[in-house]
């Protein structure tokens, strides 16, 4: 099968819609030309309602790794307490980052597979005096959905900010920047959001903005300063740095699809397809890494069945046309990730269990091939049915 | 005129030619694909060509700016003197990226649109003892292009490190990153090596490397930290980040399209149509900015006659289907300035030209009306029979 009909359906990048590649390829236009500072304005009030947020955004050349370290380095000073909430790979990865900015952070961490326990961080909150709190909303590794709602409670209530790491869900699964009060949501351009890598998202509320204006030390980076890219982002005709002008018109057509869609009924869409992967695996006889009803929608890491190589299973996979992942750090090479996120339709789905059956079959796994497909059917067909 | 129609003719972003945003448009795959990772290993190669150098070179998402702050964020530590050779807009703005970095940045100022001194640069290095020393090779505020190959010899010879801004050169004008003995060399996509924008580009030698290895303060930065990346752009198959892969596609064929065409003949168009539009200019009687001898090859910047106002001469030129840029800083509403890198031809150039003759006689200046093209197509013709 040719490279560009396969099917990624890993955890990030996701599958771009023919409509935002060409959005992409438009010509090259000036920053400051009339018909891309409306694009620009356009996007980023489009941004604010899938973030439902009427606080700033920014949008900026970079990878989700530098969505998070402007996260933190806008902020965070140097003997700052911080509490990083970790239960996977990039959870760990936020303290490391972390630590570049503060003698004072401190890792919270939880089993990985585990959702991270809020009474657990409210423990440490009250235990200490702590700036600023970090949670991988999904942390990729595991697929493992934190509870927001009710961390963001217990943080708020502690008057901490409060920095969360939707890389894996903002565009997938609700996020309610406002009302569940984040300070600083943060993200990349390719994951739900459906676009190819290369955008650093944020968001930041008046706390956060206040935050940085009221620091002592200065902020340790010209390029990730709030202040410097506040006048552009509130008016895209004003100039800081040059945007990535056609990565900016392949996001601006996604957000437009995205609405277009609707966000209850895009959620609708990932909670379902979400559902009849579950059931497709448990049909199989595969364990999910994520723990029972803290399963993130946009994406499943499953344990391999002992026998079957993660080399050799993602080999076939690829054979049969479907990209997935295998693991991180500690579970690398115990489990496989697959991202059904973004643009992901149910015949993406069924094709890749389909795909999961048979290479597990020729790998001499023992199951009744098909009856992961019919499961996944089967709970499509209930979750399209009652809507 | 249709707005993807109109001629960028502004310094950066550049016309980007069509084979490239197909590129862009290229299915997004996994970034640790076979196909993705042999093409990131090929134009990281290729980039190597570019830049005359055999050591290391970075390019990840994020602009130009952030290029400049990685080249600091590295080998600066809090207390290194730096001097910073400023005769422009983007000099001065490099001057407030290394304050971030050390309370030891020394700014070296240069008159806008006079050459850097190489004999001053040395006078101040002899007085102090500066870990690093920074030029901007052509300021794109004024088109000035300071004299490289001296200056390197300068700043190698007290043994400082030399970081060089090719932001508005690379791939246009002939930078030797070896020869020359530029510790790191830093630019942005969307000038002379006419890809979109949205990445920050650059190389390190040996000594730059080992700057980063040998300090004390650790890097005050995740992303930029030259060692998370290293092994990337050795191996591309390897994580760190996820990298723009559409973008990295259309980076990857520009870069095949430069070597094609081939580096000796693309200078030697760069120096024709720059010394067409000289010639043109001087015809139609209008003073640039750019002091003689030292005038750089991709872009030109000119005064406006007396009685023409810089909105109204853009304006009239956009409806003539041609972007041209303002004047940055000091020399805003003085100066329009004109990029001619990248794809520019001799037709983009006489079509430039002829909206500038047509928009000035518009505004009402006085001159012969044609006779900067004619000087144009005079230059040029010269130019092509001698080659």
């Amino acid at each position: 099968m040719s490279a560009e009909r396969q099917l990624v359906m890993i955890p990030g990048p996701t599958n771009v819609d023919p409509s935002v590649l060409r959005a992409l390829a438009r010509p090259t236009t000036s920053h400051v030309s009339p018909s891309f500072v409306a694009t620009f304005r356009g996007a980023l009030e489009n941004l604010k309602k899938v973030m439902k947020t009427s606080g700033d955004v920014f949008v900026i050349a970079g990878s989700g790794t530098l969505a998070m370290e402007m996260a933190v380095s806008n902020v965070v000073e140097p003997d700052d307490k911080v509490l990083v909430v970790s239960n996977g790979y990039f959870g760990d990865r936020f303290a490391d980052v972390v630590s570049r900015f503060t003698d004072g952070a401190e890792k919270l961490s939880f089993e990985w597979g585990k959702a991270a326990d809020p009474h657990k961080i409210k423990e440490k909150l009250e235990a200490g005096k702590h700036k600023a709190v970090i949670v991988v909303h999904v942390d990729t590794s595991t697929g493992v959905a934190n509870d927001i709602c009710e961390i963001a409670r217990v943080v708020k209530e502690q008057g901490a900010l409060f920095i969360l790491d939707t890389v894996c869900s903002l565009g997938g699964m609700d996020i309610r920047v406002d009302e569940w009060g984040i300070d600083i949501c943060l993200t990349g351009s390719q994951k739900a959001l459906a676009v190819p890598p290369g955008l650093a998202i944020l968001s930041a509320s008046k706390e956060a903005l206040d935050a940085r204006i009221k620091r002592k030390a200065k902020v340790p980076s010209y390029y990730m300063d709030f202040e410097n890219w506040l006048p552009v982002m509130r008016d895209p005709s004003k100039y800081f740095a040059t945007p990535p002008v056609n990565m900016i018109y392949g996001f601006a057509q996604s957000l437009e699809m995205i609405l277009n869609e609707g966000l209850e009924k895009r959620f609708a869409r990932h909670i379902a397809i979400a559902r009849a992967m579950r059931s497709a695996l448990g049909e199989i006889g595969l364990g999910i890494v994520a723990e029972e009803n803290r399963r993130a929608d946009t994406m499943t890491a499953a344990y391999y069945p002992s026998g079957v190589e993660d080399e050799a299973f993602r080999g076939s996979m690829a054979r049969h046309g479907i990209v997935v992942a295998g693991g991180l750090g500690q579970l690398r090479g115990k489990i496989f990730r697959v991202g059904h996120m973004g643009n992901v339709s149910p015949n993406d789905l069924v094709a890749t269990i389909g795909a999961i059956e048979a290479s597990l079959s020729q790998l001499g796994y023992s199951f009744e091939v098909g009856a992961g497909a019919g499961a996944a059917l089967e709970s499509l067909g209930k979750s399209y049915s009652a809507g």
